[in-house]
């Protein structure tokens, strides 16, 4: 058995040394493969064209711990997500701060501030701010609680509608009803055939007059020119975007220069390559003893 | 018994139908008063020169939580701080929003968007970043918690040094071992004589390379332009500021155009004018009954 990781040496360092640690063979980069064959695990953003060059592969890691950018892999091979213990936390905390920027109108203050114009506006108690957040798995649970814990009204909406802890959570069904009461909309979904294009016009037009975006999801999800619209017609007041529609966003679009809108380039989640490696390196011993693999995908419903 | 709010009518409209439904008598404006007499109690920011005037006068309070603009009053005048049941924790959530910004380099992102530029850079597991708080009084409390609940680790410095729940707290003497472990030094002490000028080129010299700055104390607490050098020399990577020396900040001071530092406008708090009548109206109640006045300052001690 042996993971090749598709990646520069200098990336790989930590990898390698945390492989020969375990006594397990890592081969980095296509062009040191010498023995096609031995190759059972592949770590990719996207994995090389002729995937039938390693007749023995079994399990195609993903480096991040999304995985819609993976094709269809071939017959037989699993998919697993990367798994780092701590990025979870570590979105929940990126949601948690934007939520928070748009709750005290941080954009207004960075357009005063520009300015140098020293101008106060009256605030909002959290106990009186209602977030909605869509999709509820383990980071929008750990962001719910965060959340409800410093007072705001939290709810959910998922594909299941189930509870979570102390949190309403809406079913597929209740969308109007959730968006009706979500002074600032969360997407933290994963990107499927279903929430592609989900963040739309007609979704903007369902929520508060001046609700406020946070979008830790997928970029796909987002009309960005829908988004203009609902900023410039109230519906929206402001957004605070991680993810993007291009992405990476162009240097010369519209939305790096809207004061409203808040960028960040994709980095609620920064993968960590101690934490990659020590999952990649729990994924091949499960598969040699024929264990579940921690962070596989269900490639039929994407995530 | 009467209130006189040194306000104008607009803002005290709240007030006065507070003031009516409870049938406590409130003037607004000292032009309007009839019979100086008649005032007990004075509801202001900075009072009136001439507090001779009102011969039975016998409280005055805050319009707001702090109380170090008060001049000293006249002898058996009682001194009153604002008290909006909320208003902590919306101290407490600027706190928690500025933590994060600093730990997850937003002033290095706001930097890069404005160029258009798409980058992300390594970032932290809030578990690895020790934020240190200088005082430990209800807000502090209350940021230790939730920062802490998120898995920062939390540590505070305290005239006392009594630990509160789970967060160790240093005592007056042993600042330099708390400031030798603070990641992100957060201020939310109040303005004494011993903590003016706190924030300074010493104090600095004292947090590990690169620490950031969190301040929603006092302005007359920070020497701007000891900060302004730390930045430069590498003792500090940012600063997050709701207030500032001097305050307001002018138009054309440098903070307002430098890349690592983000102002907003003292907006930490921000009074609510339900709140405050309400304990307005209480604190006439409690003058009337003898009882303790709630949010009563020491004035020997300043807080």
């Amino acid at each position: 058995m042996a993971l090749l990781f598709v990646s520069s040496a200098e990336r790989a360092a930590v990898w390698v040394s945390a492989f020969d640690a375990a006594g397990e063979k890592i081969i980095v980069g296509e062009e040191a493969v010498t023995d096609p064959a031995e190759i059972t695990h592949l770590l990719c953003w996207t994995p090389p064209k002729d995937l039938q060059r390693y007749p023995n592969l079994r399990v195609v890691i993903s480096a991040g711990a999304g995985v819609d950018q993976m094709p269809p892999l071939p017959e037989g091979v699993e998919l697993v997500r990367a798994i780092d213990p701590g990025i979870e936390e570590m979105v929940r905390d990126w949601v948690v701060m934007a939520t928070l920027m748009q709750h005290r109108a941080i954009p207004v203050y960075l357009a005063r501030a520009q300015q140098g114009l020293w101008k106060p506006q009256p605030g909002r108690h959290a106990k009186n701010t209602r977030v909605g957040i869509m999709g509820m798995g383990r980071i929008g649970t750990l962001a719910a609680q965060t959340l409800g814990g410093m007072g705001f009204k939290v709810s959910g909406w998922s594909r299941s509608g189930r509870a979570v802890a102390d949190v309403p959570v809406y079913g597929l069904q209740d969308l109007d009803v959730f968006l009706s009461q979500s002074d600032i909309l969360i997407c933290l979904l994963p990107l499927t055939t279903e929430t592609r294009g989900i963040l739309n016009a007609d979704l903007f037009a369902k929520l508060p007059e001046g609700a406020a975006l946070v979008h830790a999801g997928r970029g796909a999800q987002l009309d960005m020119q829908a988004m203009r619209d609902a900023l410039d017609g109230g519906a929206l007041s402001s957004a605070m975007l991680d993810v993007t529609n291009p992405e990476p966003l162009p240097a010369d679009h519209w939305a790096w220069r809207d004061p409203r809108v808040i960028i960040t380039p994709h980095i609620a989640a920064v993968t960590d390559h101690h934490a990659g490696s020590m999952h990649a390196l729990e994924v091949i011993r499960a598969t040699r003893d024929n264990r579940p693999l921690p962070g596989r995908v269900d490639q039929d419903r994407g995530y």
